[in-house]
């Protein structure tokens, strides 16, 4: 049974190793996937995305577990989703809402439980102390609803939508990975109707160019847009880092224009 | 069998890739968990402490393997030691003697067999070449005493001590986590006997503030003290960054003072 | 089966999860290991030489999987190669014929046959839809020439020479690691015949020292060259970064010259 986890505590600290020893002395067959550790600190957005946009290429079954956690100690609920016959826990605080793309959950549980996580609750590591025990007894095959009482909803969160005017999509970068690259929240749907080959791509004031097919499209040093591997539009330079030439961050605006 | 990976070797170069090959070249089955790879380099002391606040997570049997090895192809010994139903291996340099808090060990062997070693020996790096195949024939079964000579002692470092003067506690930082977090040596125990409501918790010259329960409960941008899931007094930033706000680092005073 | 990862990905996102993801959705008993993902971004000459310095560390018949890869989505071909009884999977831009030393594969596949990628098929991604797929299936027994057509020949990339003149051997800084340390081409055998206690290190126009065995053969903060873990002559500083020293970065010309 395959666990993934997805986190903000980086690669320096033992943070992650100690979620994984947890899931070892409960389930020592469990497999154990780093989705991302290097979700930026508190980014719910960015970590509620990575999941989303994951999900599909694990197998069925799979326990996808989240910890971006500000709330954590306080009065936020630790939570157990099933969906689509997969497995989803974390802190309720929206991240789990943004990995279901706001689809209804057959399953939420609170997880009020202590029968499955380790005997004494840090205030500062319940990734450690409640996430990693509970995703390693459900890979035991545990029942879903042995983990706590039922809810009836869960925090959501919501991803800023696309706007259409006329000949116009307006929409805003929604993440940066680590070569620079610009991800939008503007998928290849949302152009429908438009004419392609006379689209232009513009972030902010500044007009960046027209779509591409690859990253090879255009020689190095050049920006380039394309439709990558999330299904989102991107704004990259190849071989370079979008981010670096233009400073543009997660939330600035993004239009793709038709032009006459 | 679990085996678990702490060192300082980061994650740009292929020094941890190789340990697990040379790891899987011997035992294919052990299951390798990375504690921590982001110790500061050379810095004996953190890789101890991560270890020995991460023992207990894993399950009884587990080989900790640990390498913060400056002394790399010196005359410092590689060794082996069994405490309470663990193994840990590394070099002689003190590390392992901050893992085990100064307990006295069941078992302490010098590496000087070969048989469990590859057949060269780089001057540079035991991780590869001694420790990662010492811990995978342990994994296969091969007995403790195996691996060489018995010996009567080993380095051993010494973690700052807190120091208690009537009405104050005196401490010091002794781990900084890459959420900026400054851990010190002060336990929930060391404050036995002082009134909890009336403390205050100094930095250097600067007095921080009062214990909290949570990160949660300060506001965003805002001091906050607590213990920590290593059970030591933590300086925080709620959702932000004690490092970068302080210019504290390790070795830095802190007291606890009660006020009247 | 062990199937190793070496790419330019880094940490921060979730691309290597995904390539996991990937091949646990076709054969979740693969053992995956992680080589490196912190290649320099699009750094074909590092990912090939990590690989070449790696593969004698795995079980013989490990799949070896190098994504570094500029021309993703553009003509390039993929390419699975068998060579040794270990196997290569990766683009076909010279990343595995550095792996290889140049030496002769025993068979180069194109990667033309859809039945073992996943379905549809990214212009940026090629690690997840393709490279990873194809490293799964091969894991579980699909022979090699099942995943496309045979080649006669794949790209080669020149790793750059020593040159010997008289009593002097001229190299390069071919890789610099996380420490700082400053690997050259030059290996021992390249200094046969020459005088070990007469030689001298010259990075530049910069005499660096003599000939050491190991880092501790210095005190701390002095410059110590020695033949380190890849088998390269290595320019270090004890305790310290020889490349934050010198400025120093790949391509930098170094000799080894006899004085008299």
């Amino acid at each position: 049974m395959q666990i993934t986890l997805t986190t903000d505590f980086g690669q320096q600290d033992p943070y992650v190793g100690l979620m994984k020893g947890a899931i070892a002395a409960i389930n020592p067959q469990a497999q154990v996937i780093d989705l991302s550790h290097g979700v930026p600190p508190q980014d719910i957005m960015a970590a509620g995305l990575i999941l989303q946009h994951s999900i599909r290429y694990f197998p069925a079954g799979t326990i996808h577990v989240a910890v971006v956690d500000p709330g954590v100690g306080s009065s936020r609920r630790p939570i157990l989703i099933e969906f689509d016959g997969s497995y989803f826990v974390g802190p309720d605080n929206g991240v789990l809402s943004v990995a279901l793309e706001r689809k209804q959950p057959s399953q939420i549980i609170h997880l009020s439980n202590p029968t499955f996580q380790l005997q004494s609750i840090s205030k500062t590591f319940h990734g450690r102390d409640i996430f990693a025990p509970v995703a390693a007894h459900l890979s035991l095959g545990v029942p879903v609803k042995e983990f706590g009482e039922k809810l009836d909803s869960f925090v959501e969160l919501v991803v800023p939508k696309v706007i259409r005017q006329e000949q116009q999509i307006g929409g805003e970068i929604v993440y940066v990975d680590s070569f620079g690259n610009l991800f939008t929240n503007i998928r290849e749907r949302d152009l429908t109707g438009l004419a392609k080959d006379r689209l232009r791509i513009v972030l902010g004031p500044t007009e960046i160019g027209s779509l591409a097919v690859n990253y090879a499209s255009v020689v190095a040093g050049e920006f380039v847009c394309l439709f990558n591997s999330w299904g989102f539009l991107e704004i990259a330079v190849n071989k370079g880092s979008a981010r670096q030439r233009t400073g543009a961050k997660v939330g600035d605006k993004v239009a793709v224009a038709t032009i006459y």
